[in-house]
């Protein structure tokens, strides 16, 4: 096997693909930072142990393992930062007010999550700590629709859903409450059948509620049918208004469907949740909602809504970066030259000197202009080339 | 243990840090591509036989290894990027025109490098592929200490060697060459005693030249010295003359060193090196060099040159950024007051809105000013904060 192949779903990021992540990178952090949204950055590396504090079972098969040569202990690979982030509140800031924070970077994962995924792509999200009302999750939402704005999508579809639905359903009903993991896998496969064997044995109101979920989506609508099928639990009204108010804040910036049995993908989430769609791929592109559980796994209960978005997936749909147009310039050690070369970088323009031999190369730039001495020979003046 | 602590030699980077980080990165890239240099993004993970291609047994014990479940292969995790980026010039853009190419990212080691020193540097980076002349080597030592000159700092010192000498020396004589790795050591740790043991068997051409490097190190005027004291062998000349170039090109903008013994730290490189080192740190804070044998390990003779740094460690050095000042303003739905946010968010302004039950709260953004309404009650002013 030849030394330069590199593993299954593992791939380069290419000069034009790189340029496109590198701006977008910097669009959505800049946004972020204007919201008030502090960069912080955690380690590729961890224990075993804190990188599965609070997640699922899914995170723990995602995860690459190795040995800590110092430790003799086990490390992970991140294949999520979003429990890293909870987990730099909960012990590093140790704040008690409210704590805005956002990163990006790459994380790992030992099989591909669809035919053509990555196994490394690159997380970037943002997340708020230590309050709990719905005003965090707007912001949040916000954040997610305009950073797809900022990468230029004007289609976009923002799917809604709310475990507060099925949790109050279940707090009602103690025998279907310890089949919690079973009636989320079939919510998740929409499996009505299997829902119907599964829910033989609970009381009718819950076999009810539950069999009706199924069914709960479409567009804003379903929020009143929901109200008149499900039981009108305070758990369920609140989770309700919950989200017809973060539809409300949507109108206009994208089209809203509400899915009360979506609960693909959320692996820790306590609350309302979303996930962004555009056109050109299937699989969501972002994903949010409200996780509080998380900062309690680490011993510190915070209230925590964020969401998070793969930037080489998103830049894959967008369209190639025109080249960026630059100078040719000759080599030369010649002050005149050198101070010419450098206020022409100064002011944003891309300057490539020809190496000795190589003057007519052309690469990833195009050299729409040359520097060229003028017919006194001394000026240094910019030509356009044909 | 609690579940949030590291390992040994791993931390989060925190807001104040980060944005440090952010900022340097952001500023080497863009001045990078000023030079006309496009930034690829190499995996984190590899076969571990593409990783340690060409690269040296420093490499192999610095990286960390592991299995991969697709292919049952044992992979490898960054330790350094400079091969990888080799490989893409060799083997993804296989141009045979000049490439210029730039990176930054994480990389991993299983060991620090010292008793301060992180298991994860923030590697960022430089190459120029395909130009054998010294012009290349003067580009990438140009933009190193520009670098630095970005970061703010003002006081550089360069040092200098070439391996060119150390190769011409040993040319001559079959018996020593054979010792190389062995003579590189002796070097490296400059043990003269060892050294006269090592060379007794050498011819004395080659004894005394070997015996002679140790003292070879100082300021520029080392090079007259040198040219009295080794042979004049077409290799020596050649490799003095080039460094003479290289010291010359720095006038100005770094203490210029040189040091013809100075081995540490290079492993693949073929020609002139270079170490900048900064006030406040022993460690040299980027290297640089010529290593023209690592695109031929992956089937593809290239010339190239280029140099990295750890933009972490860097970072540390700098004073903490200022407290970015920023504006407060009330929660709520209003057109007007979402109007006036997001004009002031436009302008570059920071805008945090208070959430309810958190509006006298400060985090890192120190806040002086506030978005309030005037007397009227109809017009959303800024009101300074004392």
């Amino acid at each position: 096997m030849p030394n330069w192949l590199l593993p299954e779903y593992i791939a380069d990021v290419l000069p034009s693909e790189a340029r496109k992540i590198e701006e977008l990178r910097r669009l959505m952090l800049d946004n972020f930072r204007l919201y008030g949204y502090e960069l912080v950055m955690p380690p590729m590396l961890e224990y075993v142990e804190s990188l599965m504090t609070g997640a699922g079972a899914d995170t723990d098969l995602r995860t690459f393992k190795l040995v800590d040569q110092i430790s003799g202990r086990m490390l992970g690979l991140r294949a999520d930062m979003t429990t890293q982030v909870a987990r730099i509140d909960a012990h590093l800031l140790n704040r008690a007010t409210v704590t805005r924070l956002c990163y990006a970077g790459s994380v790992l994962h030992t099989r591909p999550s669809g035919l053509h995924a990555t196994r490394e792509p690159f997380q970037i999200g943002a997340e708020i700590y230590g309050h709990a009302g719905l005003e965090a999750d707007a912001e949040i939402q916000e954040l997610a629709l305009g950073s797809l704005a900022l990468a230029g999508f004007t289609e976009v579809r923002l799917d809604l859903t709310h475990v507060g639905v099925l949790h109050a359903i279940l707090e009602q009903d103690a025998a279907a409450k310890k089949d919690y993991d079973a009636i989320v896998q079939l919510l998740r496969a929409k499996d009505v059948p299997g829902l119907q064997q599964q829910t033989a044995k609970y009381n009718e109101t819950t076999r009810a509620a539950l069999l009706a979920l199924p069914s709960l989506y479409g567009d804003v609508d379903v929020l009143k049918r929901a109200r008149e099928a499900l039981p009108a639990l305070p758990g369920i009204t609140h989770a309700l208004a919950e989200l017809a108010a973060l539809a409300a804040s949507a109108i206009g910036r994208a089209d809203v469907a509400i899915d009360l049995a979506d609960l693909r993908g959320y692996q820790y989430e306590s609350g309302a949740m979303f996930a962004l769609y555009v056109p050109g791929l299937p699989n969501a592109v972002a994903r949010g909602g409200r996780y509080d559980h998380v900062g309690e796994a680490f011993g510190r209960a915070r209230p925590a809504t964020g969401f998070s978005l793969d930037l080489r997936e998103l830049a894959r749909l967008l369209p190639t970066a025109e080249r960026k147009h630059s100078i040719r310039a000759p080599w030369g050690n010649a002050p005149e030259l050198k101070e010419k070369i450098a206020e022409l970088r100064k002011a944003g323009e891309v300057v490539i000197q020809s190496l000795p031999g190589h003057s007519n190369e052309q690469d990833e730039f195009e050299c729409d202009r040359a520097l060229v001495l003028d017919e006194s020979g001394s000026n240094w003046i910019l030509k356009n080339l044909g």
